[in-house]
């Protein structure tokens, strides 16, 4: 069983912390009584403020048809204890089985969306859908960030990184802190 | 002095192995005389096949003209050993000097685009713009990568991963393989 994490109110421009480095996303969502998890490794930051995300979520996913209904997701970030929760969800169908109870994760309401919280990952973004237009082209969804949660300890987790054919490689605890050789503008 | 790598021809349809983990890139244009490189760490893996990738560039960037006027450029992967070179290009505007001199890097024609190649770094991908219907919103180019260069040794090269306030993650040689938990229609 893993572990509920504690987590904190985040700013929410400075997302790209945990999103830029890419790690593979639990993403969660709700619309009337059904909920349901996808794994997500493809998106990207797009803005600090108002806070932008790129994800693109195929129409395959169960997932897919409850944010176009709900407008809203929770962005979790699973740390590499969960690998095997992370290819479970990724492997079965959220319209067959509950994956919250399926996989023993604990549903955490949040603050702004409807959507759950994944109450075992180490952070959770509450996303509004802020531009569909191109859903229909690239499945790609445009949310803004609306409320983050991150917990203290670790600050970095080892994160899950997918590199395809079932391979994940794992973020290292090694941080090379070059702000010093930074324009003072440039430190965002 | 960096080390040139050989690099070997490898499946546009495939380059989410080393895009999806989330690294920091060093993208090179051209337009007429002038090139440049720029850091780019805001990108995602939007499709297989073709084979897209969503790259936020911003307006402030001298390569974002060079590739408006090309409609192409060369999407290459440093490893950790090239941080140096990393951060000087991303606290540098290419207007002012050539970055490929000032910074000790060799240009190496790509096979297909106009744009050159980064020797020293182990992945490099030619890009064609695919669409650019999301430039004038977001600074979202989606470009079609047509030819991709890797090299052989080591298959994952430690990469950086950039989390903001000058501080970056540097990937671990740590690969979890869970191919065998994978239902067989998802090992793509």
């Amino acid at each position: 069983m893993s572990q509920r994490m504690h987590k904190y109110a985040f700013p929410v421009s400075k997302a790209r912390k945990y999103l830029e480095p890419g790690p593979v996303l639990l993403l969660s969502s709700q619309y009337q009584d059904q909920h349901d998890i996808m794994t997500l490794g493809w998106h990207t930051v797009l803005e600090f403020s108002p806070s932008l995300v790129g994800c693109m979520i195929s129409g395959m996913n169960h997932s897919h048809e409850l944010i176009r209904n709900s407008g809203q997701c929770v962005l979790n970030i699973p740390s590499a204890s969960l690998i095997d929760e992370v290819v479970a969800i990724g492997n079965c169908h959220g319209d067959q089985l509950d994956k919250f109870e399926a996989f023993g994760l604990t549903l955490e309401p949040a603050h702004v969306v409807g959507a759950p919280m994944i109450a075992e990952c180490f952070a959770s973004f509450e996303c509004q859908l802020y531009d569909d237009s191109m859903v229909a082209n690239y499945n790609l969804f445009i949310f803004e960030i609306v409320k983050a949660h991150v917990a203290e300890q670790p600050e970095y987790p080892a994160t899950l990184h997918y590199t395809g054919e079932g391979r994940f490689s794992v973020m290292s605890d090694k941080m090379l802190d070059k702000s010093g050789d930074f324009k003072p503008e440039m430190l965002i």
